[in-house]
Parts: C-alpha cells; sequence; structure tokens
C-alpha cells in the first residue's frame, strides 16, 4: 500500500476520484505502486509493454516515436504531476500506434496496474472519459511537436530547443551532447554540430566538452523569433 | 427538423444516444441540420469558425495544418459515416492547437450545433467521454500521418499515395494535378512533377494531363512495401 502522502497526491490528480464507490477506490489504492526509473531507463517500447497509468511525482519522461531506421522523434516531455497514459495504451482503445517512452532522469512515480484501471474503465464512465481526456491533451502536444519538425527551419529549432532548455533550469549552460540535442529535435549529430558551430561563430553560443552555453541570449531570441 | 431517415442515421452514429434523457434527445434533433458543402469549401480555418460536430452522410473532408509560409500538411481525411469533432474546437477542452478543414468533394452531412453540444458536454459525461473519444481517434489519425511525414523517404509517400488513392477509388487512373498530390503529401509541386517523371521512365506509371495512371502495380508495391 502506498503512503499517505502518496494517497492524496494521487487522489488530487484524478479528477473521477469522488465518482468511485469506497470499493473502487480501496481497489485502485492496492493496485497502485510507487515506482522508480532510472535516468535512461525506457519503461514502454511501442506494443511489448503496458505497465499501467503512471503519475509522475518527481524526475522527467520523454515520449518518443522511433523509425525502423533509428530516427528518434521527441514527440512530448512529462514532468512532476503529469499524468502519462499511452503506457497503458493497450487498454486504451482507439490508439493504434506505439511509442516509446523513456525515463530522462531518475523518476519517482505512483503506477496504477493495468488490470485494475482497465476495469475501473469499463465499470465506470467518468475513468474512461478521464483517460480520454488524458490523451486528448497528449494530443495536444503532439501537434505542437509536429508544427515545430514539419514548419520550422532546423536553425529555428536549435535556437528554440536551446532557449527552452536554459528557460526550464534557470540556466545558461546546458549539459547535453550534441548526439542528445539531435535526438531532442529530431535531427543528425554531424548536423546539430555544424548548426552549433555556426552560433559559436556568430557569438550566440559557446561550446565545451558535453555542454553548450549561451552567451547572448537577446541576440539568439531576436535572431529567430521576432517577426 | 431533419428527415426520419437522417435522425436514425444521427443515432446510429451517436454511441452516447441511449444515455441522453428525452428532453435532450429532443434538443439535439433540433438543433442539428443537414448541410452541404462544395467541392473545395474550407468550412474551419483555425480559430475562426467553430460551427459544430459534423456527421458526414457522403462526401468527403480533408483536415490539414498550415504554416505561416503556406506550407500546407494534409493530416487526415474524413468519409461517410465518420465524425468530425475538430470542427467544434472551440469547446473542446484541452485542444490547444488549430486545423483547416475542407471539403474534397461535394459533401453533405449532419451538423449538430455548437451551442447544444456544448450544454451536452457540461450536462451529460456520456456526450463528454464521446467527443474525447472520437478526438483520440483523430490522434491516431495524425499519429499515423506523421509517421508517413518523418519516416518515409518523398518516393515511398509519393508511391503509397498513389496505390491508396487507386485502392480507394478501385481504379488505375487519379484525376490528380501534381499541385494536389504535392499538397497531400506534403511536398512540392516541382518535387512531385520530378518524381513522377521519375516513376513513368521505371515504367511504373503513365502520366496524362490532369492524371497519372499506374501502369504497373506490382511493381510498384513490390519496389517499395517489401522488406
Amino acid at each position: 500500500m502506498i503512503s499517505q502522502e502518496d494517497q492524496s497526491f494521487l487522489v488530487q490528480h484524478l479528477s473521477f476520484w469522488e465518482h468511485l464507490t469506497p470499493s473502487q477506490q480501496t481497489l485502485l489504492f492496492e493496485h497502485t505502486h510507487l515506482v522508480h526509473f532510472s535516468a535512461g531507463q525506457t519503461l514502454h517500447s511501442g506494443d511489448k509493454d503496458c505497465i499501467g497509468i503512471i503519475l509522475i511525482k518527481n524526475g522527467s519522461l520523454r515520449t518518443y516515436m522511433l523509425s525502423e531506421k533509428g530516427k528518434d522523434i521527441t514527440l512530448y516531455r512529462l514532468f512532476g504531476g503529469d499524468l502519462c497514459t499511452l503506457s497503458a495504451s493497450c487498454i486504451l482503445n482507439h490508439i493504434t500506434f506505439d511509442v516509446h517512452i523513456d525515463a530522462e532522469e531518475d523518476t519517482e512515480a505512483l503506477l496504477i496496474h493495468t488490470s485494475i484501471f482497465s476495469q475501473l474503465i469499463k465499470e465506470n464512465i467518468y475513468v474512461e472519459n478521464f483517460s480520454n481526456k488524458t490523451t486528448v491533451e497528449r494530443f495536444s502536444d503532439v501537434m505542437w511537436a509536429m508544427e515545430q519538425m514539419l514548419f520550422m527551419s532546423f536553425d529555428e529549432r536549435l535556437a528554440l530547443f536551446l532557449l527552452d532548455e536554459s528557460a526550464k533550469c534557470g540556466c545558461p549552460t546546458l549539459k547535453f551532447t550534441h548526439e542528445q540535442i539531435a535526438k531532442y529535435i529530431g535531427s543528425a549529430r554531424e548536423v546539430v554540430s555544424r548548426m552549433l558551430k555556426y552560433f559559436e561563430q556568430e557569438g550566440l553560443v559557446k561550446l565545451s566538452r558535453g555542454g553548450v552555453t549561451i552567451t547572448d541570449k537577446a541576440a539568439l531570441k531576436q535572431r529567430f523569433f521576432t517577426h
């Protein structure tokens, strides 16, 4: 059984809670566990896994598509308080695609097991609606990623990535390898390295071993995002 | 008021029907109208329109994204019996993106007006779930399109488009201009023309004014889709 604290964290984030019967509430607590994912761990891979609904306590998960040839496209990332439903895609009707989900950093989460969630979806329309509603939110995330991917030029995407990451950590230096950046923005390492080098020559960033420092944030913003 | 026949067509396609009260059922009939869209007509454009939920009787609708620079990416198409929810995106919470919807051919449809649908969503959890569920289906369609777009090479996409269209009409000759094909597969006319010419030289298709005829379907399939 999860702790009192985790129980209230769970209840807070499940909008259908009040529509469950007392016995459904007990069942749900009994089939929810505290889980840990290590940085880099894959927790969902296409149609091979179906562990359940994940509510992140802290850390972050990255959802991505993978082509046969190994091309990797980030769809969205989830953080503390976010719910991941695609990790239970096997029980969601109308989801006919497969994604991959990795922990990007050490992540602590509450896992509601597939079996109980599947049962509750059948028994309770509020649970079914909740899972559809949460999945529709992810649809919006994916459309955003798709717009980036299809409509923005590569230098814009790279600049946006650097600015976003810097805003997220509140720091100018990003500890990413060129390989990782390429993965996140759906490109190749060589292409990222070349463009970063160009940005460096332009005085926008400074490159170092395993990291990129934004040296002129205002210029980086102005160059790409003032129309 | 719509005809008896249209009423039963509507009821058949709304899985929440039996969960409505008699007065909600009457209201829904009263606020549903038979509408006609001409081929080429835009019926939804970003956040500017919000006409309601559309149930297609016959014809087809194309949903697409449009970049500032005019690039056009087809997300999915809907046909007779399909439901279009994004034409009422203003009343769907969690939908934060804008799409465009055109009639591809003359289309007859039943339109459930936004006002009544919005009221029913608030009053009835089954209606809310229905709209979320239908939107999740479209999510799957979009993911399919995204995979095509990002993972398939251009010649594969063009070959798949020709084979799909030919299967749809059950005919070898497709009445599309190169401009239209470019639009549907998210490319430029010049690129399409060049590749079609190459396909023709390879004996896969024959080009004519305003049309493409598949001359060797087996070869077209085998070349691109047997791994």
